[in-house]
């Protein structure tokens, strides 16, 4: 059995993490951490779990961690680049669900999360947990930046088409709509029922964190620096992403959707719809999947691309769960392999 | 009092209709009509109207509702052009929230909504009822085409930018998420909480017909046709729609904001949010009330405009009251001064 | 024009308070207070607002408030005792949404409340602002204790039968269901909506502070000690009330349907339903107006009461605006002769 | 592997079973029949069944049907009676999710169903299939009578009290609040979004049909016939069933809490909250479990019960599977194990 440690639990990144793993037939989990909730039953925080996990938080600690063969990162930006450094000299293979080791030029991640860097060479030797890019660096890989959610639905849905440099990669639009879940359990006005159900609105409209991450794995795939719009959205629902994108061809193409099924045909992950079927978030609620559809409306330049996760699995607990089993060479889909939940 | 007939008052348009002018103070509804409810009195149907509506539903009438000053259809297309003749012919005003007079080009109608049209010269004299653009022509319509709910959100967030051609009016994109209600009364599957609750999806993204009437619109401020892609999404909420439009500016051009202020300075339905602010669509509830705002992210050469309204009060009644108050000449907001319900 | 002062501004109650007086035709609201958010404008913070208040919130102030001719607390209790007093003896009149008056019982206030109340003499000169059992005390009254949400629906449901003294006093059984804004808006876990949504459940089973304030007009009513069980529950949705309240016949009688009628008969804002149908909460989103069923199922000794509010309207701020309309005269309807809002 | 068959497999139920059946090790799929739906992929009705499923829908058959080892009816009540005497004979063993073979009483059964039973030998040797009652008569059932939903959450509620004959059982009160899904995949208003989201509501409070389900059940269990005021809730959810269950204790008793622990200890799928904890719907969602609370409100003689399941899981396809387990001997919770999906 794998010996899993989890910093920070006692987010929803968190929660979901342990609700992935209790059916996980290869690992256990063996420290859970939270300085606020340290000697809680994570079963008297979260009761869903009762019956799965007789673990109770404890208080961050060094050698607890690096007894473990993984440990997770579940923590806010800034957090993982504390700890990380003296785990990876002891062996631990990390995985972090953060921001910290997602954008390799430290001076941009600094820009964005107005904080200093203070590992910029762990940054270097992350590698960005995406499986459908970077599978074969993921076997090697000690470090794990796992991918935001946005960019995961973001960069799935743009890539055939930029890395077979089809459209003009000046003038990418993203429009993304999260469930409030993304926001996390922190307690904030902004995220009450009372001012987030029955309403829809944009967030972040002049730049949000998560741009210059989706910038740098679309350039990494278009070969070129792209220009990208990128809007999120705070939809009235608790999981699930939705990325509707924009891009113009470069020239009039047919064979779209040949080119999407061709891409992901491997992929256990990945499902592209068939033609002119529109994806739905529910139908990957609380599954691994990222559901594709691609469209030219009324044959003409532009293509529109639907991408749909669930924020939790594909873009946080899950996908950090598929790059666990990428490294430890267990079967991609262990642990994984659950259908969404309709309705 | 100003007598009023409603054709088709069972569904959303038609209950909200009711709600609003049950507080109109220079109106009376004198005639409601369904086929299928006749002798069921509204107030049954919809409890929400106990104390203030003895009405029941009648079989559509002819007589009877000529007699009326002013008569909606609150009814799916079809259906206005079918009576509208013989009512225009004695006199009656009409207000048709429905879409059988928007779009001039009456083959472009034919195509979209699979319909032979039988009055195209009820379409040539029909007014397209959006009142910022279109206010002093209403003074003197018998007939007016009420704007789609996307159209009314889309055009009233680009119009600005392409009255004043300052952006590429070949690559306009209305990314537009709207709330259940849009659906309709009827009994589907597909507008069942279990369907639609905690998920979000596009739909129509090959075309929709809103499309040619956004596009007419759009054109007809721009003086030339646009090219513009739309995309709507069903949102897990009752009401709202929120139109995220994105256009390319031909120079950079500081100054949109004080733009956007100008052209709706005397607007009292339209209201500019300050610099950096999102607009929610609950800010919008039951209010006819567009809210607007504009970005420009990183500076670049994307116009990010936001643009919310209640689907059911500025996107169809309240709209279609608007314009009743113009052509009778009185004060526009009567019976259409609350605020918005937060929360 | 009534000149308004609000204490409390930036609570649920609060800007429901603000949303139903901008349409009061003889009030003025001339003072709001906020500690936390003085100079800062409420239209900025509730949107909805926007053009129809310039006004901002200021650091609550005696002189101001004096200088109103009714101040209406919309605060946690506490705070309505600590400034109370001074105002009563200048003379003006005191609507209190909260607490703070409206248990005669000073000790089991204190009990319930955590708290040593400052002003007992005050509490006794209150008058409980139930208008359906006070309405002519509350004309004279110069400081109303306006009810909570819950006391409403249960009282107005009960009231026919423990009046008439039709059922066993020792047995009630109060299962009462909120939507969440009944938990106010402050930044809490429990109130998100990814811990709200998609989810009921029963909280305080052990004991509500609303039991004994139910049980207090119960007891009036019946005119002897009433025996209660009440059990709260959270709704996942933003406003209403759902009671549904069980009591046995001490006779088996018929004429519930006939009695409740006849109580009710003149009040404006309680609304009995035909036989055999059901009350929605959302039939009085928005509005002023209590909606009662009564039930005997299988026509067996148990009377099922159905009483359904929206707890920001009839449970809160409608109703302290009905009391203010009767304490000053005015039309008991002005400001709230909308209908609810469906859907 | 166990051959299963599914008869109606459109509804909830239906992709609910085909959900949990994905992942249960020991059987597979062979069937799934629906008339309309004939030729259609269940992954392409159902989107999260994709990667799953390749079966399609097939017209029901009884050959086909007659080659599994297992069948279950997922249907409207009426159908199961029509196809099992000939599935019976042949020897396939049935587990019928809906009401046919759940009312011994025949009579009974066709006043609240309004319908002539025409299998009354199946009923009688039909086993209710409620595991924490009838396990070991389950073991050996041709024939299972799947317990209702609502039945399900009072039944396992109140068998406590009852069979240790701690109440008056001449009056009990069982207030359900149930999630939309309950109501079914039909299109049907009442179950729009538009109607039943943003409300809460009590229905058939004069008389619903599990009310003498859940009499036959309680009556069992405390031997005598019992009294019961059964009153359904609507709530703006699509999962879920809280039952908050009232009784009068006949001695005050202490230990409830031990009583309701021990009675259950060994059961996999009833878990009885620490003393004071309140069960949320949501942390059974997905689940086959019911978690139960037992409270005594002011140490007086009225207990309240909270019991909670997901109406599809544990009232419904869990509970079916379960069944099948048992009757199969094979782990009770084969298939069964994962938890709860919280948020």
């Amino acid at each position: 059995m794998i010996k899993v440690g989890i910093v920070g639990g006692t987010g929803y990144t968190g929660v979901e993490l342990l609700r992935l793993l209790a059916n996980h037939p290869d690992v256990e989990v063996s420290v859970i951490t939270s300085r606020s909730e340290a000697g809680v039953k994570v079963a008297d925080m979260f009761p869903n779990l009762r019956r799965h996990y007789d673990l109770a938080f404890t208080v961050p600690d060094t050698e607890a961690l690096a007894a473990c063969d993984v440990v997770y990162f579940a923590t806010p930006h800034g957090v993982a680049m504390s700890m990380a450094p003296e785990l990876v000299k002891r062996g631990v293979r990390i995985i972090d669900l953060g921001a910290d080791f997602r954008i390799k030029d430290v001076e941009l991640w600094s820009q964005w999360y107005k904080l200093e860097h203070t590992c910029p060479d762990l940054v270097e030797m992350a590698v960005y947990g995406l499986p459908e890019v970077n599978r074969e660096r993921i076997k090697q890989a000690q470090l794990i930046a796992c991918p935001g959610c946005y960019p995961t639905a973001a960069q799935l849905g743009f890539l055939p088409l930029l890395e077979n440099n089809l459209v003009d990669h000046r003038r990418l639009i993203a429009d993304c709509k999260s469930g409030v879940s993304g926001a996390g359990r922190g307690a904030s006005v902004g995220s009450l029922l009372c001012e987030t159900s029955e309403s829809m609105k944009a967030y972040a409209a002049g730049g949000h964190r998560h741009l210059p991450e989706i910038r740098q794995g679309l350039s990494l795939a278009a070969d070129r620096p792209v220009g990208l719009t990128f809007v999120p959205h705070l939809t009235p629902m608790i999981r699930g992403i939705h990325a509707t994108l924009y891009a113009t061809l470069k020239d009039p193409v047919d064979g779209l959707q040949a080119l999407y099924e061709s891409r992901y045909a491997d992929e256990p992950f990945v499902d592209v719809m068939p033609a002119g079927i529109h994806p739905e978030t529910r139908s990957v609620k609380g599954a691994n999947m990222c559901r594709i559809s691609v469209f030219r409306p009324q044959n003409d330049d532009t293509v529109v691309v639907l991408s749909v996760i669930d924020n939790l699995v594909k873009g946080a607990a899950g996908q950090a769960i598929q790059n666990m089993n990428i490294m430890f060479d267990l079967p991609e889909d262990a642990g994984l392999s659950h259908t969404g939940m309709m309705p």
